[in-house]
């Protein structure tokens, strides 16, 4: 593992007690002297500590006067009003629209706003390699053999061994691997529905999951959701006895990066378990905290085995890998007989690859790093919006994650603006794809996971004039 | 590639004779002098190659007479009865013993007879290992990148490529590639059916696709099936207006190894494309033929894009790997949509892998030895057989693929002597898992895809006593 430099490893402090509120927006920092003298330190080296955090947009300095934590970007925009849908499952879903953003997705020479995964820049390829070569010549038959029914031995010990951090407390017997995210929610929904049934929804959400919902013929109720905090408790106790089944995202979800707090999770679980309603956790982002600590997952409060708990390493290691997994708790049965009905086996040699990378202790450094840009990214992105869009813009405060959400004004377009700025280039998310309903026409969603550039901040500026001259 | 040994050039070619018929069982061959003389090779090469032939059971020398084309084992036992399932679906399948038979194989020091692929033996895994780690240096971000949604285009290109040899005429985009060839015909019986409808099929036929379509509701009709040509074509005229959807394995389905004749291909093609019901043909066997030549599959008479022809590497190459495809004619958009829902992508460093390995020639030198491993312990089976069963025992000949498919007496019962072999460490797969009717509860399923030797040869004389002693 390389080591990180001094100025580093100081910077990396003060950024934890920045995030932890020990400084807050608008103090002033100690000064450079102080810096030096309280770590033992040299003058250059202290500041290159303070170029590090500048860099990052985490402090700005003052001439004559010292460095001061940047005000909160955070605080300058109004955040995104809360959603309100209807209630009502409007059958409806733009395919088309969702057709045409990620069909366009492969053109040359786009930037990608639109992308829900990190860019292969942010991944650690060379050393997945490594692990694939490894995997290849430690697994029998070098992997082309099928792999046990409940999925690699090796990448369920690992994954149960990581969920200790989180409250988890999973044995290696509670995991069966899938074939990424979306593999393990499809056989969790295919486990638990039947045609007709109405399931229950954060608003707004990921397309592939309203679209597989609806292509199983399933009513979607999506619950009003606040921008930090996710879903309405109240409202979904309203609706408890109506639905056979809840999915959420409560660790970060796309679009809105939002984290449910701590009770609402126990609340939550405990209400679906007393009407014996599954709950389908999708925690596929949680580990892209950018606070101090991983945020504990609803499975940690799970005491009858009613939630399904559904990770992959698809948004943080290797999207291609196609490796994730399902802690199905009380419907493991349901689970492995649809696992071998449609699909037998997980391809063997990329599980074996991320069960080794998830084993050597390299993939929490690389989180730490990933989290890192994401972060800053985050701030990049939100100082360049405040500062070029039109008048009236909202946008959300990720606590993590890989996406921002941005709310213009009411008689803006934003399928209109995916139009105008795919002209220049610039592929966008529009809002209505997140929703079944009639909503979020004036939202679009911005990924944080390219490589910030000044390139992207120009791209960003362009996308703020397109919306102002829409 | 490595160049065969004189030897062993002209070994293949008397075998290519006596597959063709030029020589038949019984006939005497040319002897050692002469083959000199005519081949131009030296006394010890001639000894070679008739030594290479009587090891792989095709001739047997006699003293003082010379060398004689093995009486053709299939002769000396009959048959197994046609299949005559009643019509109806009983709508039962033994899903207990289905799961003792698979949970049990993972058990150590098994003989697996059960298996339903090649032995990892019997695979290039060196050779794959290599292609793999070619993939992940040329592949965009080393595969860590989704594939676009119709899959990784170098296989597609390249599985195009290869229909020509079986008069598919497919072109790059008139694939989809998928993980693995349960995963194909899983999509396409989605897109296909509704709950209720019925599918018609072979009979026996391969469990996994009977438990899928149970799982999804569907009635099931099956075929009366011969052991050489497959379906009954008048069988399926008879109720072609019932179903919905007809699957068939016509190339060397297991577990009968039968291949249907090319014009009943074309007639049953034909029929359906009249009454508008769509065909899956599963043709994951084609390229494993006993004979001189690949069949022709049934898409090659499809002209109007009513053929869903689903493939994969999984029976010939890496059944880990997952790769497999389906060209699914007109049927192309529902395919690709229920892709999209389900798995968004597949693991895009294995499926490159395997274009690489098809593209650089070495599958047809691999394909040509795997047929010669399997067509020689076809007649090792059929002998040992022969000499150790007991009587009333009849026998599959199967012209390709993977299995052997063994009717006993009917008061033998092969549940029961599945109990009593894996008390004595053999597994083997009872007929009654191969249909959702009362039959074939005398019959078993025995592999093809193991590494013969005098081990495997003692266990299936010990297979054959215990069913003696039953």
């Amino acid at each position: 593992m390389k080591k990180d430099y001094i100025y580093q490893q100081i910077a990396q402090n003060i950024i934890q007690l920045i995030r932890g509120g020990v400084w807050k927006p608008g103090d002033k920092l100690p000064s450079i002297r102080t810096i030096c003298q309280e770590q033992g330190i040299s003058m250059n080296t202290a500041k290159r500590v303070y170029l590090e955090l500048e860099n990052k947009a985490l402090i700005i300095s003052r001439p004559q006067s010292g460095y001061f934590v940047t005000e909160a970007p955070y605080r300058r925009l109004p955040l995104p009003t809360v959603s309100k849908p209807s209630g009502k499952d409007s059958r409806t879903l733009p395919d088309q629209l969702i057709s045409k953003v990620y069909g366009e997705m492969d053109r040359k020479g786009l930037t990608l706003f639109s992308i829900g995964m990190p860019s292969p820049e942010l991944l650690p390829v060379a050393k997945l390699n490594k692990c694939l070569l490894q995997a290849s010549r430690e697994l029998k038959g070098s992997g082309t053999a099928y792999e046990p029914l409940t999925g690699n031995a090796r990448l369920r010990q690992v994954v149960a061994r990581r969920s200790f951090m989180w409250g988890g407390r999973l044995a290696p017997d509670d995991l069966i691997t899938t074939s990424g995210g979306m593999n393990a929610i499809s056989l969790c929904m295919q486990a638990l529905t039947q045609p007709g049934d109405t399931i229950a929804t954060e608003s707004p959400l990921y397309p592939g999951i309203l679209q597989l919902a609806k292509s199983m013929g399933l009513r979607v109720l999506e619950l009003p959701t606040h921008p930090q905090t996710g879903i309405d408790v109240q409202a979904l106790k309203a609706v408890v006895r109506q639905i056979k089944l809840c999915l959420l995202v409560p660790g970060f979800s796309t679009p809105l990066g939002c984290c449910m707090p701590e009770e609402h999770k126990k609340a939550v679980v405990q209400l679906l378990d007393e009407h014996q309603v599954p709950l389908i956790e999708d925690d596929l982002y949680s580990d892209l905290y950018f606070g101090t600590s991983r945020p504990v997952s609803c499975k940690a409060f799970d005491k009858t085995g009613n939630v399904l708990w559904c990770s992959s390493v698809s948004k943080t290691l290797a999207p291609g890998y196609r490796v994730g997994w399902v802690s199905p708790g009380r419907y493991k049965e349901e689970i492995l007989r649809l696992k071998y009905l449609h699909t037998l086996s997980n391809t063997a040699v990329t599980q074996e690859a991320v069960a080794i990378f998830l084993e050597n202790g390299g993939y929490d450094l690389h989180l730490r790093k990933l989290r890192d840009t994401l972060h800053t990214n985050c701030i990049h992105y939100t100082n360049t919006i405040t500062g070029y869009f039109p008048e009236g813009t909202r946008i959300s405060r990720p606590q993590g994650g890989l996406s921002l959400w941005v709310e213009l004004q009411k008689d803006i377009d934003t399928a209109e603006l995916y139009e105008q700025a795919i002209r220049q280039k610039i592929s966008i998310a529009p809002g209505r794809m997140f929703t079944l309903q009639k909503q979020f026409d004036n939202c679009m969603r911005l990924s944080l996971g390219l490589p910030w550039s000044e390139q992207l901040q120009k791209k960003l500026q362009q996308l703020g004039r397109i919306a102002g001259n829409l």
